[in-house]
């Protein structure tokens, strides 16, 4: 048995998310059923890094899988892609060290957030972003993004329903560029909870828009209070973009 | 009676071009049916400056119609974006003066071509890129842009079956540029023949992958030939950017 790790983009529309589900078709189930007819191993199971949420897209996902399979492991990618959707391709494929763990052995993951600020919608990234009608503030969002900046309990940012227990992580990038109607958000951190991305976006956008006074990030990480936060930001305009892990756990076994 | 200019975006995805055709769907035709259902005129047609093929995305069509309505011109845009599919979206809408024509009018256009140069396709930008396996050399592909530059007869660039007379053009302006595994075209010019800019983005996938001598465009200016060129890029990659009109043309009529 060998493990293998796989780079994955993918388009979420379509999809009720990464996790498998019984009555919705997932990107997890897509995968496991182009790998179990390449392999002809029928009990196959992959592993993800971040379970993204319905609509949400990935260009760095990454996920593992135990294989007796004789395919080389960077002809995998290959094989798969002659399978898959269009919607979703395998970027690279390789072997690993067993004790690699696509989840884990994380230890970093960059996400992207798309905002469209424009009286109308737009019609060529409609699934890419997500439609703001009212001017943002670019400055006012950089300040209260900022705040989020270093190690902090973000309990408030994590949705209703979260079951994890240690909700600190640390933030220690994250940024914000314009380009026409379009604002990105990038931030990068060691973990993020459930959502969390998410209610930043729906945050800064409220700051950003005048609807919410600034500071309210500190507020809400000193009084631990989800109401101090704006809504959960709609899936479509996040994408995962990578996810990073230590070197030496993804060179291959020797 | 008023004429109104419209400003329009569209993912082109799902329609068999901008032109209206009995057995397929068309942009025009959907626009058409929005204005018909807000004025009540039902034969209203629209005019497009630039009669984009099936697939084709736009950013900044222009078009124009004729209309009794007393809608206030610049509320057309919400109107009518409340009718339409959200795979197109009027930007911008105003009244102009009766001599104004979207595409008679036009003094120049410019067009984006997006390659996607990696082994593997994209599976978020599938429908915004055409998908190259080869690497592409970009310092190859502008030295060869450049050669279009200037006032030329373009016939060997026109698609076969072409009934324009006069295919005498001049490119302006034209630029390469990279981001990751993007390449993008840039082209801007009085005018463009039809097929022009997607067999211009195929010859230079040609040249900068090493299946064609450096030179054709040149050689096929001087000689007239089609052969000279690359087969004409797919659709997905290509977006209308831009349709200028002299400023006195867009002022409301007074």
């Amino acid at each position: 048995m060998r493990r293998f790790k796989l780079l994955l983009e993918y388009d979420g529309c379509a999809y009720a998310g990464w996790q498998r589900q019984l009555n919705a078709m997932s990107v997890q189930q897509r995968v496991e059923e182009a790998l179990r007819r390449l392999t002809g191993e029928g009990e196959l199971t992959i592993t993800g890094a971040s379970r993204t949420d319905a609509g949400v897209h990935a260009l760095g996902q990454t996920a593992h899988f135990d294989s007796d399979t004789a395919i080389p492991a960077e002809k995998l990618s290959f094989a798969l892609n002659t399978l898959l959707p269009d919607d979703i391709r395998v970027r690279h494929s390789q072997e690993v060290s067993i004790s690699f763990h696509a989840r884990f052995s994380a230890i970093g993951k960059e996400y992207r957030y798309w905002y469209y600020a424009h009286p109308h919608a737009s019609a060529l990234y409609r699934n890419l972003s997500w439609h703001v009608i009212y001017p943002l503030d670019l400055e006012k969002m950089r300040r209260e993004a900022m705040t989020m900046l270093g190690t902090h309990d973000f309990a408030p940012f994590a949705a209703s329903g979260s079951v994890v227990k240690d909700t600190r992580r640390t933030v220690d990038a994250i940024s914000l560029s314009e380009a026409g109607p379009f604002i990105e958000l990038r931030v990068h951190g060691n973990g993020f909870l459930y959502n969390m991305v998410r209610i930043l976006a729906g945050t800064l956008a409220q700051v950003g828009s005048g609807k919410r006074a600034p500071g309210a990030i500190e507020r809400a990480l000193e009084t631990g209070s989800r109401l101090e936060l704006g809504a959960t930001a709609p899936p479509q305009g996040l994408t995962l973009l990578r996810v990073d892990y230590p070197e030496e756990l993804c060179l291959p076994p020797t």
